[in-house]
């Protein structure tokens, strides 16, 4: 996401919750009142997002200071403070929430990631994340892996060639599908075909593809997988993977295990919004 | 959302998807193959924002055929078909991330509203949602909770008055703030007041605020706060609530639970999209 | 309105008036000829609208300076000057119509607010105003009946509740309407019911509605209303109201009296902008 | 304006007023109930905009029937049927107002438009309009006075190239504007001057302009005005101009007579829309 | 184009280059890494479009300094630094195609213009331009030929009247569409007509027409037209008008030569973009 | 582009040249005459634009029969028939110069690729495009170039890794720079390396690039590169190549040869739009 986008993304979801005016404050809190606020860690995790919070705000006003004790990618723990906030309490009070909700999800998402990357970090598979993110907010979300310790996968189906079950079967099979792909697409981009078993397996590798994604394969196969491979091409675990066989898939050999999860099932991490201070008051 | 702001946002994601082109469907499926697709539940749960799948596909290409099954707000159990989709196969393709993605958020929303609801469905509590919404998601997901049967409470910061501790101290107290805003925003408006014990409610039901929000309130001054109330005004318990204590908040007389998690932490409904039959294959 | 709101309604206006280009200005104004211009009452009223005619100078050239002499709501005679601007000519030529288009009309809608608020002022009576706005500038036409003293009324089908005779019918009778209503819509909202007479008014203070609007009554019933009601839901009388029969009306003891006319049968106050000083000439 | 730029204006003017949802009907009115509504003069006047109003209903919803009576440009009397409109309540009720803020202020430029073109109807004189209109509504409201019979000034800074007094002063008279744009602005453009004597006008037709613009000029010296230019350039009077001394202007020979009033200063036509007729009430 | 066309057009374009991310650099150059980088001529023309380079470099980063060596208008020969862009590397990388895409089309039409100018300058004829302009870029497109010396015709079917073979057969002859033209478009614009032969141009000078096109006509007859004409219209040449016949036409008389060929088939012209220091590299 | 984005594309265009209105067409045409016209070739290419031309003339009016006789990727000949289009008068003149303008680019460019592509049939080579296209109008040039025969390179700086000579100069030479973007992208881009000679070109093999432009590099050093590289990596050949050269650089067995004069220095095709009918006249 460009930082127009970004700049977009922050006015649309501002216009969704302000609407024509914040009823309370702006018929409450008296124009020049000046104050500051924190963002408070009740849970420990990883930061992400932060720099959207800030953005949240001083879209509001650019006035504001905005001091950030822990950036995107540090690890707090409950009882720190993530960032300091200094202006008037108006629009302290009318960007709390959108900021909140930004810098909850985002650093959900990066902490979940961070615990994947941390249990296989002595191998060599890396995590990536998928296509199963929130609508609207992809490139924050593939953003919010990267900060976590994970990689991308493609962005869309714009800049990857992913070569599904359905392709196969539309396409007459694997080896007709790459061919056709190899003449057609952009020859910056790989080609990537989903595999099911050893024998789509070795179909693949015969047709030279770059990347097979290996698709609910049990451990066993996965192990045959890489040793037939040996190195011919990328080899990508995918498909009911979780903390509990996450090792267990990381020790195959594979060379990236992607999870949806990191993205379409994410808790937010508390995190808490407090003026601490009230100029004049 | 009104039905623009849905078709903008469905228009909007679609393109954050697609990007320019569908490299590898638009490359490979054959212009005229068609076939029949379905949506599949994996586990059970409340359908949410089939309409809004269906209306992705309808966007992508108006020809779809798209016969819903269970409608938003039925039962699903695991096994089920949701829909079937039928027309050109590359579009069953290229809308298929886009459509789970809205639908499995959804019905995420609205399977855990409705266990919630279910749990204090013999008391006369309510459930409602919070702002605690997704970024430019917050009408579908509200709407998501209505779905799973739960009440839905102001939709920003425009269509209600709510005022915040932070607010009181600006104001010099409850009732300065109560005046000064029954003075100035449209007298079509409730006015809201967020209490943390059973002094500020006595100041609060003085003022004669119309609704009041228990928050991070115990269970014994929830209930000493329904008698004192005696039905002045509506109370919102609010903070902390979970599956483990809310009957016992329900059970204090209270008339609104509302909580945050319905929206800022919840895991996609388990539904997959399965081609089922390729016309001439 | 919002920030953006106003901004973006700035921006669209000048595209309107200027298109590719002002032919005149640009092909005949020296690039650095600058100079100073006022803005001069020619009919007493109240100011309203001065930092959007601010705004549309500062949108079109940064570097204008303009210094506010009778800021909204201010009230001003034939003769005076109400804002001084200074700066290129070339942008106080190109901006001067719109400017003029946004001051003139607001002015006009708060000078009208004023004479009807001050017409009353002894009564408890306010003047509120409607939806019968000019279509795209209800915001400002709003902020314009605040300036002159009058309050607002909801601001558009959905932060208010407002029942009227045709969703009576449809509903089966003001009781149901009211039960159903306050089932579904967020309890932050009032519920409003337009009554005819005497009859319909018991109905809507049985059903507890919170507003009740007297529609076209005559001063006898409005009386007997107010009487009936007794202080248990607001009253807001409406329908041909003029100034010839404003002050009976508020001697009814009605607590609102609105008025359509404020916003949709307004004369511009007369305004003019005239260069009273070119730099170097 | 052209037709996506209406769209555009209804359709963001539509959200202006429904927002996130029509509260009341949404959550009242019977999905299914249909009925119908008719707009009804209580005035006479010209009708205009009544395809506006039809655009609104039918961008809300496609199946609505919408039968024109009395089209743009009829006269109507009191009690008159403009046009009938069936389908579904809940979009009568919604739509009603928006679509009666375009008739009514429409209808209400026309009427005032012809009101002075019949007053003037057997002098060779055309009423045009200024740019005095309503931000974000010009080309609808040059639209009404093209069908209350008047005629379009030019429609912005672009499409016609006007010398003002400000202009002359910088340019250092009349005659080096005049050469000045004759050799820059594109060759289809006519190019008028503003003059205010008898002098000036002298030395406008000596520059050779097209149209010569009679500012604020009393009687006698827009005849002698009318001898003097002889045909060599179109004339045209401005400023100050009302039902009063219109005729004598119109006798005095000018080609064009301008009035901001006719968009400036308005009063709705009053027009209602009433339901005649609920579907099985 | 107004600024704010510009502004949208550069980010609108930017986008479309940029996607969500710039890959390469933003993965693999320092953030803080500085330098300076020049746009070289290598071949002599006009310069047409610096400041919209510059533009894109600014609305990438606003810290950028942008020094203009010769600004658009001047004469460049192959060799010669146009401009000097110093600032972030990550920028200057970013940016650059770009800056040259806008930069190269524009001092391609600029040159090619002024190489038409320069060949008639010692006779009346002025080279307009047409409607043949690249889709979405007319007003650079018209900018760029006022640059090279040319003057614009009208600049789309809003501002200009141009009637053609069709309209006279649909009008039932040049005389009839004149009348219907002249009592309806607004009286600031001109009429303009297209003839093929001069019985033609005797209907047009008979009908008063402001401008007559004569189309695709011999020189005989065009030196014919220039002398029935007398000065009673402005005469415009057009069609098949190359650089072998351009100074045939000129000698003819006619106050303009229109040339479709000055956007429509263009070639860039010659210009590149070095990096001429990194610093600390 | 994606088809909402070729709308946007065509409305926007249309705007551009119809502003408020067609002032001849509509005010000069009959609202019912109906008539046919057609596009006529009047030289030898190859079509490309006929959908997007089509889509120009239903955008303005539905009701429009557009029949194609000579398809996007045919040859044509001067006076062959492309297509044919029947409706309403005004809407073929006022859509004529918008379709004509497209027509017209995509074709010349279509032409322009195909004469390339012909030319070095017999050899294994491949002409690819360049991100030297016109601003706003990339997606369609680069299916133009599809159309004539061309393949394209990466769509923009998002789909693509590409590493220039300054990238290499801050990475601290090719092998660092590999290593550093293989680490952080999308493992399912290539990487594209840009050489100026064979000592460069051996590193990027020993990095392992997957594609290796030689820039400006002369034709032994191409066949040397070919030798070296030996299909361990594809070879494109790029800068200062015309149709002069063109052969000799296929025969040296590259994989590609990229030409930024597809897009930027392009005379559009000659292709007339003629009305040939107008009924009832």
């Amino acid at each position: 996401m460009n930082k127009w986008e970004v700049q977009e993304l922050i006015l649309r979801t501002l216009k969704e919750d302000l609407g024509h005016q914040d009823m309370t404050t702006a018929n409450l809190i008296p124009a020049g009142q000046e104050g500051t606020a924190k963002f408070l860690a009740k849970a420990s995790g990883i930061v992400a997002g932060i720099e959207i919070s800030q953005a949240v705000f001083t879209t509001l006003d650019s006035s504001i200071n905005f001091e950030i004790l822990k950036g995107d990618g540090e690890i707090i723990e409950a009882g720190e403070t993530i960032a300091l906030v200094q202006g008037k309490i108006s629009t302290l009070l009318t960007g709390e929430r959108l900021a909140l909700n930004f810098l909850q999800r985002l650093s959900g998402i990066a902490t979940k990631t961070n615990h994947m990357v941390e249990a296989i970090k002595y191998y060599k598979a890396e995590i990536v994340d998928t296509r199963k993110t929130t609508p609207g907010l992809r490139a924050l979300e593939k953003y919010a892996v990267r900060v976590g310790g994970g990689r991308n996968h493609r962005f869309g189906l714009y800049d990857g060639v992913m070569i599904k079950d359905n392709h196969i079967k539309a396409a007459g099979g694997i080896n007709k599908a790459v061919i056709t792909l190899r003449q057609k697409v952009p020859h910056t981009l790989k080609i990537e075909v989903e595999v099911e078993n050893l024998i789509q397996l070795r179909e693949a590798l015969d047709a030279g593809v770059d990347i097979i994604m290996l698709d609910n394969m049990n451990i066993e196969d996965m192990k045959t997988a890489v040793e037939i491979t040996a190195g011919k091409a990328l080899l990508e675990a995918s498909g009911g993977i979780n903390e509990s066989n996450l090792l267990e898939v990381a020790r195959t050999g594979v060379d990236f295990i992607s999870a949806g999860a990191l993205t379409h099932s994410v808790s937010s991490l508390d995190i808490s919004f407090d003026i601490i201070q009230v100029e004049g008051a």
